[in-house]
């Protein structure tokens, strides 16, 4: 073990292999493939940049879980999990990226030799890293054995956070209060958006004093003007206008925990539909925070939030939030809950969710998020402190 | 339109589609339906951080090709790509990580009404981004369908670059160049490793007067000491300590086109088997370079390397570099051929690899590597400029 201090005590893990391994015996799993790199985190600590090779923890019926990943890996396992080495499996290097011979043969071997081949398989059917050849693999390798669909199975688990958990949110969320204060400092006519980008990292890897800042799972998403009227654009070069807003959505990220936070930012005077808008966010966040409680669902949260936006004349049908915490790229959400309408979910203390009010016009966007905890006898807590109205520059 | 630019000519977008139909024909596949989202990118010029949802190109036997994706992307579509807006096809909002529907029985009646359903059908079944449940989703709606595993048909067709597709490479090799330089300047005991990214990412991302950089596909790898025997370690908040080396592999980045480059850095008096390890690496790295022309192979490269290698006694088995282009997280690579022993795939002018020597220990790890163009009548020619030797600070 290196002096890499594991992020949670030996309890800790313990208690979430337990809870998992309740899910699975309701589920009727005996043996669950672990593929979603915030699950193996979660799971096992592991922690390294090399979910774009094929890898996965293995929860067998009882023993501790099996890491599977390439060989220039296991160091990174004996490094960052509490795992025995003696837990850790790889495959031949020349399986990386080798359309003839795939990774997951040498999974099914390991499945086999561990005596687990005739166990009730589960497998994260819809995950990015369990792509279709794994389980065509899988299938081929063991034709006798019956696999289920377990995606999202461990993600649930994750849903309600530890005390540990929340102080590495609450680190995260200092780090994207910071972020926000110096978007609000440097932005200005003229600013290349590239240099803005490394303004926003500067803040959220220096952090403060006490701690600085790991990569977010998504990078910053900043489009100005027309741009900002789609969802999901990232950076270029080119400057920020007078005349134009810019929305931010971007994470602090602590120890692979993050605390996401939009603002809208807008340089000049803002047309009279962002102003609306804005005030229909604001109106509709209180509402839904307040509908955020223990024992409501997300769905009265997504239905208190679009209610106010109705009342306002906007329509919107995306959702408005799901659940965050740990995670890896390309999503920092845990896909299991959204806060939408219809959807039954029952919220439960110390669940943690990105609330994320947001419009999208033909023209522009805004956004106002909040990272929530939902607690007892009050409207959720809202993480970091950031004033939520559109910031205007000259 | 918006006044983003396309990163090529309708004529480049044109003829690799022209390029994409003629492997179709060669593999049997009338339509294709591409999920990695380099792929989408290379094909359209879509370019958005909307991966984390599901989402897909399908080319037809004839006529452009047809966006699929959320609605809220539909925007960033029209934005980005050089695609009318008549070919992009969504799916509703509350598909999205939603357990009981699922984006592709979407996209299963695209095809239907499109007339599609009945030809065969080509998929990227080993893709991060098309999941065994996209497969069964396709197989469940179109029972009838012939479905075929075209995992990097696109991918091979990206292989050598155009002279555009170049000018963007060598912009993310002088990006490089600035980010190695400043980890130079910068590195210093007790400085924090946190501290250090975010110069790293100052660099890349201000790059040069004349344009400003991207994301990389990866984030900076930089283990230190004996984190340094992993491989794919990110950092933390602690600071580089006098008596340890560190790596860096990183990469500029310039309209999703990559130029990786690994340097080593050691704080102090470095140890005898890393400086033997650095002669046998620069030596082997010179014959590898030497081998890269065009009519040689994969394996051959690979061979000449490892040969030097194994001269200095160290035996080292994983692949020694990969192509490398246009990408999107979680990998800069394009995961079709492999500088490793056997590789048969024939170099041709204009390919473009990471050229990736690499000694990891059980102590420390030792990475000086390269992006490389292969070109006719001479060793490969190295993107950017840095000096190779290991970095001593005091």
């Amino acid at each position: 073990m290196s002096d890499i201090t594991l992020a949670f005590s030996i309890e800790e893990y313990a208690a979430r292999l337990a809870k998992v391994r309740s899910a699975m015996e309701r589920a009727g799993i005996e043996v669950l493939v672990v593929t979603d790199p915030s699950n193996m985190g979660w799971l096992t600590g592991y922690d390294g940049w090399s979910f774009y090779v094929h890898q996965a923890v293995i929860v067998p019926p009882e023993g501790e879980p099996l890491w599977f990943g390439r060989p220039q890996d296991v160091n990174g396992a004996r490094l960052t999990s509490y795992l025995d080495p003696a837990s850790m499996f790889s495959y031949p290097d020349n399986y990386v990226q080798n359309p003839d011979v795939h990774p997951y043969q040498v999974l099914a071997k390991v499945l086999v030799d561990k005596g687990l081949a005739g166990k009730r398989l589960g497998v994260e059917m819809d995950n990015y890293y369990f792509s279709a050849k794994c389980l065509e693999t899988l299938r081929a390798e063991l034709p006798n054995a019956i696999i289920a669909d377990a995606t999202a199975l461990v993600n649930w688990q994750r849903a309600v956070k530890s005390e540990q958990e929340l102080v590495y949110m609450r680190r995260a969320a200092r780090l994207v209060e910071v972020m926000h204060q110096r978007i609000r400092d440097v932005s200005e006519h003229g600013l290349r958006k590239c240099d803005l980008v490394a303004e926003i990292y500067d803040a959220g890897l220096r952090g403060t004093d006490g701690f600085g800042g790991d990569y977010a799972a998504i990078v910053p998403l900043t489009p100005s003007g027309k741009d900002a009227s789609a969802a999901h654009l990232t950076w270029d070069d080119r400057p920020m206008r007078r005349g134009e807003g810019t929305f931010f959505e971007i994470a602090g990220c602590y120890r692979r925990y993050h605390a996401p936070l939009s603002r809208t930012l807008y340089l000049g005077e803002p047309p009279a539909g962002m102003l609306k808008a804005q005030q229909a966010v604001l109106e509709g966040l209180d509402a839904g925070l307040d509908a955020a409680r223990p024992g409501n669902t997300c769905g009265q949260v997504a239905d208190a939030f679009f209610g106010v936006l109705r009342k306002y004349g906007i329509e919107k049908d995306s959702r408005t939030g799901y659940p965050v915490g740990i995670s890896y790229p390309p999503d920092w959400g845990e896909r299991t809950m959204s806060l939408r309408p219809g959807d039954k979910s029952i919220l439960a203390e110390n669940m943690t969710f990105h609330f994320m009010p947001a419009i999208w016009t033909d023209d522009w966007g805004f956004e106002t998020s909040e990272t929530i905890r939902i607690r007892a006898g009050a409207p959720a807590e809202c993480l970091a402190d950031v004033s939520r109205e559109l910031v205007v520059k000259p």
